[in-house]
């Protein structure tokens, strides 16, 4: 994940200035439905959409990838939404957040997914009223393929009820893509546990502290939606959703809260492998340390005794030079005393419980 | 216990969905009482349940293991159980919660026990309304047997009190079984605490870490219990609960804060533990290297002047190849060197308090 | 202090259950005034305490030790105690709390004292009605001898007031008794600090380790009396307290904020000790690893040296064996060499600050 | 960033004492416009602004440097600003605030930029009443001169609105300048991040310890302008703001929040970068003394076994003195025996992964 | 500053006990003014206090140092001082805080200041009524010389106004006295800084933990002072305030706040030096020991091969013992051998990266 995800724009600019640099290549995507009828329109042009607003249908445009100021503009003044907003969804990287009005609102969110090992997350926006619903999603993925399955059949849920009842599955779906990322990530800190039991090297050092990195960047990107789903739940002065909408929110509100809690979980237990892994190192150190020292301490005093018997003094310029060479028991005597230096050594590394 | 609890559907997929691979095999008990009689059917199928509801009954019915989606549907048609509720009484590893309509609660709980020495912790959901309790436990073990006995004594309060009685019986039951687990937790401590006392090893690492992880992951699941007992007494709208009632979930409250404020003290107790430990060690290797040290400063510098006199310079060569090791007292010169060395050294390190 | 203190039934037994075996030897000591009389028995027997009960009175029954269920139940008709505050005096170790109704009040306290050199709470419950006060302490010691002096004293501000000037005489007593504990903490805080000053060893981490548990055991106990005091001294519902009572409790308050930011900043000094320990420790491994490394970076080349010129290769098998043993300044060389070797070395680690 | 940002007065002084010794050299600019007209007067004497205060205009002066005291009295009796506010305008290094009058508001801000490789804050001043605004900006940089290019033009936002949307614009650019340095930042971070894998050095953990400090007195400063916005936003009693300028506030509102995120999150980064350094160095310790241990034990006892075989007792002095020497298998036997010593060394420190 | 702070009478004593123990030596001070005069009494007898009193007047007066329990009697007569209030003055050390009635209020106050290189915290308590305002400071230095002098002069804004103003000035003349105490805390953890980038030694981890140990235990001395003040300053009911005195109070506040986090901050900056230490520490280790490796690897080899070709085997007793030591190129093999083990070893180094 990016450490500083935010685009902006030069301070001083004026607010709701839309940059061309920050556009791409963008697809929209329609669709109107009552409970009789539903239409369709994949690849829409953002000038028709305008046509298909009416007060009887719900209508939903969906605008996938970065769109050009061009299209914001339209769509902007098709569905009046605020210069402020426009800027928003172009500068991508936004923190979550919820604005209300009485009869309008506009939600951002963050999608989590991977792209190959890595997380990345993208810009969602919703921005709603009465009976219509605009979604932008950064990125290439579209998430709400199987939100769109659902309201294609007649019976489903969608085609009995509004706009909110729709900016709840597109709010629920968002938060739900976070699940199989927490879990992925659950099962990432189980295999370093089993490496960091096993055989722990230093490359493991570098993966916990990546594993880190991920969950806090993450729980910085999802830790908003939990107030922003609380609050639109809660916000008796919002008429655009239904009473019935909330207990639905407050399914999605748990959810939230659940995977916010596990991403603080597993970044404390993360903090203690680093700890277990440091104390493991230092216990090897002792160890390594205590062979080190019984050798060094086994080995030392006879390597300097026979040193001195391996001195070249002249025994025949005085009796005093080196008299125990000349002794028949000299060479016995060396090796009784190496014999019993090591023995008391090790009696006393014995004692000190060092093997 | 699991990293990662919680069951999910596909992100996208429709609220409310049942899954049929979550179903497992489930048995219903069932009791239905006034003061004057009890009905008991153990293993009652779900389509008999209905028959026994009656206004003037208070009737339970207990659901131990994994329910499949029939009787499911079944039990939410007999008690008017919301499909999202339903979801989430299959999705086991829910977070602690509680959901209150004027006439209807639903409770989930986290009944933590031991499998082995591991904990687990089983999801327990109550649905409780106006005279009807039912009850879903995940697992074999049925932890309300205790609760049955009293209902079948005549006298007992449950018989005299209706089902909110009985609802804060079996919450009260469920918050109590985290006492055995938190107790045998402590002993877990206090026997580490003795180990890391009296002969630390590499493993006790490793304990301490797997302790610290089940403490926190113990203190998520139970986290919520003390806000959803807090609620449920404070909560003036619900008036599924007689007044009477409160002061016993206040009793029930006081369990919850103890708990939590137990597991949390653990943890700041066993990562003390790991200071402690951290701290030995790194005592430990200060003495193994000053034993190291000593020993080598010590015997060095007299190994190298044996060494030196050891060589086999030609002195017939030079008056200046060795005189030393001809003049009479040149043996006993060394030794007295490497004496006073010795010494000095020896006064150092006791200067510097190194032993 | 304990690890898990508290007393608990099997969970799933009846709320209320009072168990015999938790039952031992207790001592009643009535006293009950007016401005103008005192009735004072000690060692009364709980039937007889009844007939002491007067409106014109302020009476107040201690109960010294572990009553039995008998007692219990005596008092409990006499004084309408509920049949959940019954078990909490019997099941001692219970976090301090407060159980308010219009004309009663159900309070617990910890009561921390030395035994020995261990911190140990006894657990005291208040229970207080219009002009009747029945108090519970564990344990053997008396903690309200100092009020009866002041209650026998007819001037006495007790002998003006009512029974809530007698409650807020006991919860002081109590919250005071933690001073003399906490100071001696400091004592012993104090005492470590010279020590990992003056002459740090290995156990002085085994006893920052076990003063930070006690201090964390001790802030637990602690910890929730501040709530209560506060909520005693705010709540307007309570009509047992005059309101010149609450100006005494305010002084209260002030008590138990104190004691717990001592005790949390104790934990944080104490905290720091283990850095300073961990610090110093390394610092000397610092020390002592430099030593070794001088000595043997100064002596290993020199010793390898002298070692090579204590070979016997056989100098007349040809010219290229040895040559420098016949050389007149070969001896003087090799010392000029190790001089030149131990001086460059020297002034290698002058320059790297080692010495 | 300095420590100690705070310029004080003696304690004791009089509340509003204004200091000569605190002035230095500034510059006064003025903007006065209307919908139709815009009146610029850059380097006006502070006199000179009384005259350009109506009723029908917004009037700006901004005041960039450290004013005099008599500048600063000439502009309190021309916008009646209080004593206590000249004072904070004159010692910079104050907490941002917001302190709010019914038609006047004195605004504290901190604007961050980079001096060098050093991050500075300069302190903002904003003093706005019903249609006047006085801005003051510490140091040579005048943060608003893309602001002023917006006013001249006419069909700005600006001329269509009054002096609260420019306060907003003033406090908006503030705020975004924090931005780039947060930006800045991140790009340390990562950059430290990669010298941390590829080559880490003792020079990093100074630069991880100066990061850390840097974040920490930067978070300092702009945490407390984030209540100062919602502030603003929210007070109904503050009636100098139009109510559509208040979602301008929350566009500004979002910002700040995210700056005190990143800043948060970069900190726990960088406490996690300390770690993975001391994992790491720890790692390397074990390794090079694994090295160590492995040479020295395989040398040492071989190396002994060889000095005993070159001390020089006399070997005919007695058949008990070397008579290893003389036998003919006496060479063979040593190397055998050095070289069964060595290998089982080897097979033992494989059999402890050693290498 | 000391660990335990606070005086408290024996657990169970009446409350408002004054024990003559605590008493010392005190100076009265008193001053009476209105717009028009002002009588000065230095050294003012506690009985004559009383003929001062004017409703008409302000009087202040001021005890410097330890007032005995006659003094505290006579003030509290004059003044209808609560008893509560006399046994919090005399038992110095208590917690800052603030007592409210309608129309008296009690303040205690913590005034830090240095004696030699420590801080110690002094004691200040104002009670103030309608137009009196009694001050007790313990220690011998008197904190309001300054506020004197402001008094003595008649266009001073203190003659213009009530009690609630000189109370005003008596806290912010207390709070402030804290600036130039955290202002030299802040020079200290800059030459600390320095030290320990420059030449970190043993002592300099003592001094950062005394730092830190100050910075805590100050903390917890003027944290509680900013709710006071805020209190103070919304405090609606307090009628002795006058609304235009909130201002100043305000002013104030910032400068509360502004101390907390400094020294909040710069507890997180000294934590971050422990770190950077022990960092630097294992930083230096490692390069000590692995130039103790390197030597030691180079040379032992070598020094065991020499140590061989010392032995003194027979060559005459058998062709296999050491034929090498009559070979013509025994002698240049051996260096040979020598100088690629060690040129090995170096290359091994070198790609380790080891130097
Ligand atoms: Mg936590
Ligand atoms: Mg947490
Ligand atoms: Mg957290
Ligand atoms: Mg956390
Ligand atoms: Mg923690
Ligand atoms: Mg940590
Ligand atoms: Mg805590
Ligand atoms: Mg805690
Ligand atoms: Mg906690
Ligand atoms: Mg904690
Ligand atoms: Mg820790
Ligand atoms: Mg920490
Ligand atoms: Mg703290
Ligand atoms: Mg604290
Ligand atoms: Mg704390
Ligand atoms: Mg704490
Ligand atoms: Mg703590
Ligand atoms: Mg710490
Ligand atoms: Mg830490
Ligand atoms: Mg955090
Ligand atoms: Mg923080
Ligand atoms: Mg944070
Ligand atoms: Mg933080
Ligand atoms: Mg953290
Ligand atoms: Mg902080
Ligand atoms: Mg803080
Ligand atoms: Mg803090
Ligand atoms: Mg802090
Ligand atoms: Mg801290
Ligand atoms: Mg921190
Ligand atoms: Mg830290």
């Amino acid at each position: 994940m990016k450490l500083f995800p935010t685009a902006y724009s030069k301070p001083g600019t004026k607010p709701g200035t839309l940059s061309d640099a920050k556009s791409g290549r963008c697809e929209l995507h329609m669709m109107s439905y009552t409970h009789a009828k539903l239409v369709e329109r994949p690849d829409i042009e953002p000038d028709a959409c305008y046509s298909y607003i009416k007060d009887s249908d719900v209508t939903w445009i969906h605008v996938q990838g970065a769109p050009d100021t061009a299209t914001l503009r339209t769509l902007s003044k098709a569905f009046d939404i605020h210069e402020l907003y426009l800027e928003d969804i172009l500068n991508t990287g936004h923190r979550a957040k919820l604005e209300v009005n009485e009869m309008q609102a506009f939600i951002i969110l963050s999608l989590p997914r991977f792209e190959g090992k890595q997380i990345v997350t993208e810009q969602v926006c919703l921005f709603l009223t009465d009976h219509t619903v605009v979604s932008f999603c950064s990125g290439v993925l579209d998430p709400f393929l199987l939100v769109r399955e659902r309201i294609r059949k007649p019976i489903s849920k969608h085609r009995q009820r509004g706009g909110d009842y729709l900016t709840y599955t597109l709010i629920d779906s968002i938060i739900d893509h976070a699940f199989p990322v927490v879990e992925s990530l659950a099962e990432d800190i189980q295999v370093l546990e089993d490496k960091l039991l096993e055989k722990p090297d230093k490359a493991i050092v570098q993966e916990i502290y990546f594993l880190m990195r991920q969950l806090l960047l993450l729980r910085r990107r999802l830790w908003p939606q939990r107030d922003i789903v609380s609050q639109l739940q809660r916000d008796d002065n919002l008429e655009l959703l239904a009473d019935d909408t909330r207990v639905y929110l407050s399914d999605c509100y748990d959810h939230c809260v659940n995977i916010i809690e596990l991403l603080e979980t597993y970044h404390e237990i993360t903090s203690g492998m680093l700890d277990l892994y440091l104390s493991n190192a230092t216990h090897r150190l002792n160890e390594v340390m205590r062979v080190l020292t019984v050798i060094s301490v086994l080995f030392m005093p006879p390597t300097f005794l026979v040193g001195v018997y391996g001195m070249n003094f002249d025994t025949s310029a005085s009796p005093l030079n080196m008299p125990e060479l000349a002794s028949p028991y000299g060479y016995l005597f060396v090796w009784l005393a190496i014999i019993s230096m090591m023995g008391g050594m090790l009696l006393y590394f014995r004692k000190k419980r060092w093997f």
